[in-house]
């Protein structure tokens, strides 16, 4: 293959994001090379300062623009302070932020438990859950994790360290598609798995 | 939806681009967010470059690195002088040099003929395509344009201007699934196509 440098190195770029392959990479670069420069400009400059100029929040541990105190979801004065949803990662605030209905607060625990790849309780941000629990005043945590093994396995870790914090425990409604991944979900499927949630029994 | 600012900049950037949707956007971007700053300099900075310094072949129409006289195709002194391979567009020279079989030289017209889109012959490289036959000595032309509707129409009308020059004509064998896309095809059925292919005859 005889392509110009420039045009191989965006190819590569692209080649080594997920479910981009070397082909879709081509019809991108192409593309982009086609177009007028700003579309290149726009996402270089936009690829640029996203790790410069943002941050992770300190309470949430969600997104946020560098040198705030707390991401805009925490700092929000109209959002509902009595209600947490716990997720795995940050991806899964802007799904559930889709679905619209959801205007309480969110902690990202930054993974799942995995006994397999050797996750376990102190490598996510449940410490720093329990302790907003002694400092925030919340009515209930709903537990958002995947319905998928590891993310109902957290749920029910978490269900048990959540005992004797006088919070009422809830789950999302098995709307979701079992095995699945949040991220995924459309907003109606969200939204109707944000109703139907139902407070955590014993068994889970 | 509450994202900082540079990382919704990079969700849409992201989304511009052909068959990438907010959902695929918004994986993309987190997974560079959380990967090492490396992977987004490395598509920024090769962005940068893409246009600026990346040109087209004057003789062939293909890409070429700035600066340059020909492209390197045209420039490779081991390729086969006597064979001109034509194609739509940049995309399908890569796709034919992935199937590796073809060793001669590429005609890229920049499109097909299409009446709906008042695409005419005086918008591709056709009076180029011409010259070349003038001044360079082939024996044989590939019509590979796309086995489409509007390609199969310019190879015919191709196929007609060429008469006169004194040399074979040929068409890409019908192992090329029809009404696909030649850059879509999997580097074996390009292989059968090339070895296959046909001299055109008065009936196309």
């Amino acid at each position: 293959m005889s392509l110009p440098k420039p045009f191989q190195d965006v190819i590569n770029a692209f080649s080594r994001l997920p479910g981009i392959g070397p082909k879709t990479a081509s019809r991108l670069t192409f593309y982009l090379w086609r177009s007028p420069q700003e579309l290149s400009l726009e996402l270089a400059h936009a690829l640029l300062a996203l790790k410069t100029e943002t941050s992770v929040c300190p309470r949430c541990f969600f997104l946020m623009a560098s040198g705030q105190g707390v991401c805009e979801i925490c700092a929000d004065s109209e959002r509902q302070r009595d209600v947490l949803c716990v997720v795995e990662e940050a991806l899964d605030v802007i799904a559930l932020e889709r679905s619209g209905v959801y205007r309480g607060l969110y902690h990202v625990l930054q993974g799942v438990l995995s006994p397999i790849e050797g996750v376990g309780p102190q490598d996510l941000r449940i410490a720093e859950l329990l302790q907003r629990l002694e400092r925030e005043a919340f009515q209930e945590v709903i537990l958002a994790t995947n319905p998928s093994l590891e993310g109902e396995a957290t749920a029910m870790y978490l269900k048990q360290r959540l005992q004797g914090y006088g919070v009422k425990v809830t789950r999302l409604a098995r709307g979701l598609p079992v095995g699945g991944d949040l991220e995924y979900a459309d907003p109606n499927t969200l939204l109707r798995a944000l109703l139907g949630r139902q407070e955590m029994g014993g068994e889970g």
